[in-house]
């Protein structure tokens, strides 16, 4: 369905399938989701992601599972569904319960509803908010 | 420059004014924002947001810190600016610091980044991220 | 502001001139707003908006102010502040009442809650909706 | 496909299952569809969001199925397409002629141009468009 | 899955199909996709969009293939899963390489993260960048 | 105006303040815009984007001004004010002529337009687009 094929790990330049690899490692699965396999086309590009993926997603003053929500809300509102399932599958498995996973819809839903809001009334920015 | 004007207490309804002071009381401060004084002009829809965004934005499964930093990533993507900014000013006030702020930039960036590959790429989602 | 200045007549070309002519005219009113000015820059652009413009927004299956509240419906949605502006102003010499205001920004709050749960959830279009 | 399950009678909480006997006495047919099956995993939000479609699509300053077009609008300029799906549906059940439906996309065409010509531009909005 | 069914010739009107014969000469194929038998419904919009289509992707300043890529750009970034798929064909048969492919990709990705930055941090326009 | 100060070079970390010299020496000017500036509250993200701007935005398979250009694409269509502004004035400085620009404000135009028309009549993608 892609505009370009899935590769498989046959098909995939040494480069790409080393970024395979790493993955797997990473995550500790043998399963490397489309995303890689057709980003893989350009194996720069796929390092240069996957790396700073890495770097951002990990822990840090962050929780890792408040990043993938994070991701989620961002591709939700991007309307990349790809993005929107692959990052649900990650929260979970990060640990968001479906209570969590309720709160972050409803602040979705919220803040499309007041960000159109706002942008419908073109509400001038408050003095006070500005650095 | 909104397409409505903010409504001062003097120019706003009964109903309209109820809600700034619920606004004032819950936040602790004199200050009403634009957002409000703006929607004042329907003061049924002012309600109606205002109440929601009480029964959402409060504690629960998620930290409210962690709901502001949702609403950040969410009024970017959609492109709201007066949101950004009012929100950005109460996630500092509910404790988000500069570390976590650039992390929640850090991140907004990253899925921006895939959200636009994966979409340019069409890729398929996998089997498994499938309910 | 814009990333071209807005030209005056004196600085826009005849093709140009004869459109603001036609601008005048179709609105019985001696202002040119900034949108037209900054899109002279290329005359057959101008031309091709504009009479566009005139084609699709008159009279027809829809009332003239039923298609500019769809107008402002969808630049609030893709967020240009200009046009939420302009067609706003359009709407009102047209007849939208501070009631049909109100509804309207009801109605765009309510479909960018419901696209944003529906995109986040990933909810599959039932059999019944296709064509 | 959702990122979780249609929620069919059987399935869904009492609370959840209220609602979807208020959809189905509203419409006036057995059929719920999808959008409330799977928002109907957090029956408050499930509740919340149906009561408002109920209090702000029904008949007032503006005719029922002019809103409903205003929803497509804002659907599509958000890309959501089961939303598209869902209220092109309704919008026909409720009176949208195949003219209508014509000239609704013509001016969806219409205002998405303009707007990108406008972002592009960065046009400064006239000063008598402010409020 | 449309929400209007693509028209077969034989279900087309005269004025479509004349359409359609266009673009079969044009393309020199027999091949005519489901946009325009879609957009068939509306004949006239049919062959409004048609002609400007022929008009605007054409030679002039800029390459046809450069014209192609920056439609794919504006697609991705719309979320417009249907015309990422038939630019990307389009920009292909106009000459666009698998390397072309891939820096057309990377700039994409590029500019989605530093659009979502600027926008998250809310920087304010340089004088120097203004007109 | 943004939600971060920009950073004078006196403020800036020494880290930040290299980037800044690097982005000099680059482009042969005292000039550093607001945007890497607001960026260096964070001076490891600040370095990674202007590496990754660096090796992305160069001379490949695509000549840097059309890079520029799909730059200027996607950030109208992502509704960037910032990003547009300085990547036109970065495409003039590489050569994009108005002639140029002329160009691709139309293709910007023509792909919003057929972008929202494919996305509000949900065309299903051809199968000879898929890969």
């Amino acid at each position: 369905m892609a505009v370009l094929p899935a590769l498989s790990d046959e098909a995939a330049s040494a480069e790409a399938r080393a970024v395979f690899d790493e993955i797997r490692e990473t995550r500790q699965t043998d399963y490397v989701n489309n995303f890689w396999r057709v980003l893989a086309h350009d194996p720069a590009q796929l390092k240069s992601v996957w790396d700073r993926v890495g770097s951002v997603m990990g822990p840090g003053a962050l929780d890792p599972v408040v990043k993938e929500m994070i991701y989620i809300a961002v591709s939700a509102a991007n309307g990349c569904g790809y993005c929107v399932h692959s990052h649900t599958a990650s929260a979970r498995a990060k640990g968001m319960s479906p209570a969590m996973h309720a709160e972050l819809l409803a602040v979705i839903a919220m803040a499309s509803q007041t960000n159109a809001l706002a942008t419908a009334l073109q509400v001038p920015v408050d003095e006070r908010f500005l650095a």
